[in-house]
């Protein structure tokens, strides 16, 4: 046997073998994979490193752009991921990590996630797929019945029915979104005479066809960003996606709505839809649903609700009402990687007409076929996982109660969270948490009495100076690596103009009182930092 | 304490034990956990049962739409699952199963998607990902150079650079077809004088200031159905997605195009993409690239490779030059999830220009700020989770070289394979493999006879009958539960009408030309059927 071929038979059976043999329970991986499932906190907390390293020292162990020539053993690998890529990962899971909408999952996400991995069924078809096609159509009956609380008889005809679907799963949602929107466009333009519609035409031609300049899609100021890629991508244009100014709550202004729209109708430009959110991601707020879903009656337009974060308050009885009107939306967008528990990568949004995903309806020869129950011919993704699966354990594990104590909970410690900072001298509350998200700032006691007196020229640069704190504080607290908050940038009630503000997410539930007190604790010697007091001195220099 | 507050406080426990208490290695869900990290291909075949129950028995199963109020023991729930939802789902990766892109999976893909699940990273922003942000960013570097094959020195300035991305990491290849159709439309309509660009002024206003109608996207009729989505959600419009015929290899007729363009301009309509498939979804073959790539320079058009399929044929040095030409491509779709060997949903498209992806930036206050490393800010996902480990995993462990060994062996497999239709004389092979995928039918040697000198009324009539056999032969096959391929409808070089075809992809690496054989031999086996005796029947009192 020439030597190249010899070589090749040795690589080839090194192949077969990493398709057949599992990795031994004390190999690297294997013990890896044993530690996780044994016991994943301790895992984490023990392979996470908490001392942030430089990002261009993290990169320079992902510098090369070549694709090794020659395979790695396994366990040579697991020892790079676990130094380089598991020891410089973020701690998401962390009770202390309280600065954005990740946290701890249950136990049980785990196993199920490998079984799903291992089943890798493909849920575009269902000849890839059998059982998890009916599955994940229960659980977008499950979540449109949440939603829309249609008396059971209403879903026979629906759950199973192959022609329609009752929503999309997606993998988050930005594509739910993108989904309901995309759905808005075309049956705004649904096929009329002549006019086959946008689907076929185009939006130039649905333009010509309805002899209007454009269409826009309506919003408050706090939208999640994924609109502006949505109008972007459906060719509605960033412009017509119109930002309407907040409450002093962060919520829609009506009044200003009203002349938003008044606006466009000068303008020539069509309502395509008007979103209402619930939960924005900044503050965690919640727009007046039933007023929207009036007014997108009154000016016949699509009623998305983005309830992304928020939607799992509906689990909860005494909540619930925070989200009034929600059922009236035409359509709902709810993340189950959010406030669902489940891994990343799980989004869904649900339609309260049956028929509204017709809209994009599409076919191929060799899947999707008409009449088939292919899940792929409504949605905007093609081959997907089942992570469907995931939501129907959380559903079916946790149950509606569970939920409704793990929502009830974060709402209450978020209530917690901000009596500790109205009661801490240092510190301001900058939004009242509605559900369970807040913002706050360091601020001084004496700085916040100096404010009250000060000009607006002086205002603007003591908050000038706050918002540069702010920003050093969230960076050096990131870094030391013990707790995490995030931060944003804010119209608030405290002032008219923006204000940088660290903003927290009250969701994970091993997060603890005490957890809370600790941060602000922390905070209080972050501030110790030089460039901080350099800061400090600044203000106090100019002002008091 | 009162009753309720009593249950309350019970749930609470139960609840935090979920949070915090692993599955016991004896439990169910343990059970099963273990029986897979010891032995994935063992409990497969040992819990997805062969035989098809009705889909209308499973969806019993899945009927109620109610979410349960009260919570379920994991347990319970994990017997629910093996019962009813593993058992019926779809041995995805059984030597057997060669209708789909779907293949048997490494085993150290198992474990590390359980490390990735657990570490439950969000991609979007490097303060919920931060080593995974620069992993993702060269596994992107890496396909960048797989494609375009640039010097190593030219990416020292590209891969960490947070101002650009040399592509997008998505959830799949549609995604990634969208992605790239999105970049290319937003750069034929990039600011210009007073236009501000179409991401800002939308798609009329676009169509407005170049004065044209309305814009197309061409592609064989070969191509993925993925583009009649992007059409769609761009606002293009499927009328304006030209499908350009194919010569008998199921290659774009350069001739076919040239004309399509011609006709194109007649009717003011500007070309946006012209797509080339390296791999097409149903018989694996790849279209003049070089030639595309010329043309696409000739009439200045966005070039785009839709290599989801076919791209990993690259690693190989023998087979690499079926692909001449994908390194002109403005921009290549690769989906890991099937040639890569990764469990579904990671799809990857790729930009020859590293500042191409600029014309979808997108950015916000609390997250994907100017100047972050944050890669949520050039993908059309937000939220996203680590699948990139996956790739990098992939390409670390297995190398380019046994890349290049499966590569190789799918398609001398798919050779194999043909030679036994073409040995055998009651089977057609309807398209020649190029890569790893190849179509045929049964056609009893005297029927192939008999349609030589029929005439074009009796060639319909056969056809119509073969076609009906080949999708009860497919059905029945699935149903047995043994073997699986799939079927599509195709123009073949044999009739100048659709067939129905049966349709094999030969990814799976433990898929044996003994497995070949007796897929033919079940074949035959099953065309004993009397549904089919009786079709074949009618073909034989009509013609011989």
């Amino acid at each position: 046997m020439p030597k190249s071929r010899e070589a090749a038979c040795a690589n080839l059976e090194n192949l077969y073998r990493i398709f057949t043999v599992p990795e031994a329970p004390d190999s690297t991986l294997g013990a890896v994979d044993q530690a996780i499932a044994a016991d994943v906190a301790g895992f984490l907390q023990t392979h996470i490193v908490a001392v942030e390293r430089s990002m261009e020292e993290i990169e320079s162990h992902f510098g090369s752009p070549a694709i090794p020539e020659e395979p790695t053993y396994v366990s040579d690998y697991a020892e790079f991921v676990k130094e380089h890529l598991v020891a410089q990962s973020v701690h998401t899971a962390a009770p202390g990590f309280i600065g954005h909408m990740t946290s701890a999952l249950p136990y049980f996400m785990l196993p199920l996630a490998r079984l799903m991995t291992a089943l890798n069924q493909n849920l575009v078809k269902v000849e890839t797929s059998k059982a998890f096609t009916p599955m994940e159509r229960q659980v977008l009956a499950m979540l449109h019945h949440l939603v829309y609380r249609k008396q059971e008889d209403f879903y026979p005809e629906w759950i199973h029915n192959s022609q329609f679907a009752l929503g999309a799963f997606c993998s988050g949602g930005t594509i739910a979104n993108v989904t309901a929107l995309w759905v808005a466009r075309n049956r705004l333009f649904a096929p009329d005479g002549n006019f086959r519609g946008i689907s076929q035409e185009g939006l130039g031609a649905a333009l010509r066809h309805r002899g209007v300049e454009g269409i826009a899609v309506i919003v408050s100021e706090r939208g999640h960003y994924s609109f502006g890629k949505a109008t972007d991508l459906l060719g509605i244009g960033r412009d017509n996606l119109v930002k309407v100014p907040t409450d002093t709550k962060n919520r829609i202004d009506m009044e200003a709505l009203r002349e938003a729209v008044r606006q466009l109708e000068e303008r020539n430009i069509l309502p395509l839809a008007l979103v209402g959110i619930a939960g924005t991601t900044e503050t965690g707020n919640v727009d007046p649903l039933e007023r929207l879903a009036d007014y997108a009656q009154e000016i016949g337009c699509h009623f998305h609700v983005d309830a992304a974060w928020g939607g799992p308050t509906l689990f909860s009885d005494s909540n619930r009402h925070l989200l009034k009107g929600i059922e009236r939306a035409d359509s709902v967008t709810i993340d189950a990687h959010k406030q669902l528990y489940v891994p990343m990568g799980a989004g869904m949004v649900v339609f309260k007409d049956p028929t509204a995903l017709s809209a994009i309806e599409h076919h191929a020869n060799y899947i999707l076929r008409h009449g088939s129950k292919d899940l792929g011919s409504h949605t905007l993704e093609g081959s997907r996982p089942g992570m469907a699966m995931l939501v129907h354990a959380g559903f079916s594990i946790i149950g509606r109660k569970g939920y409704e104590l793990l929502v009830d909970m974060g709402i209450e410690r978020a209530r917690t969270f901000a009596r500790l900072i109205n009661q801490h001298p240092d510190f301001q509350l900058t939004s009242e948490p509605e559900l369970n998200i807040l913002t706050y700032r360091y601020c001084p006691g004496k700085v916040q009495e100096a404010l009250q007196s000060a000009t607006p020229e002086q205002r603007l640069e003591i908050n000038g100076l706050l918002d540069q704190i702010c920003q050093l504080l969230q960076k050096n607290q990131r870094e030391a690596g013990k707790t995490f908050v995030s931060r944003t940038r804010l119209r608030t009630a405290l002032y008219d103009g923006e204000l940088t503000v660290l903003r927290v997410v009250l969701a994970n539930p091993l997060t603890t009182d005490d957890i809370l007190e600790e941060i602000l604790v922390e905070q209080c010697e972050l501030v110790q930092h030089p460039e901080i007091q350099a800061l400090l001195g600044q203000i106090y220099a100019e002002q008091l």
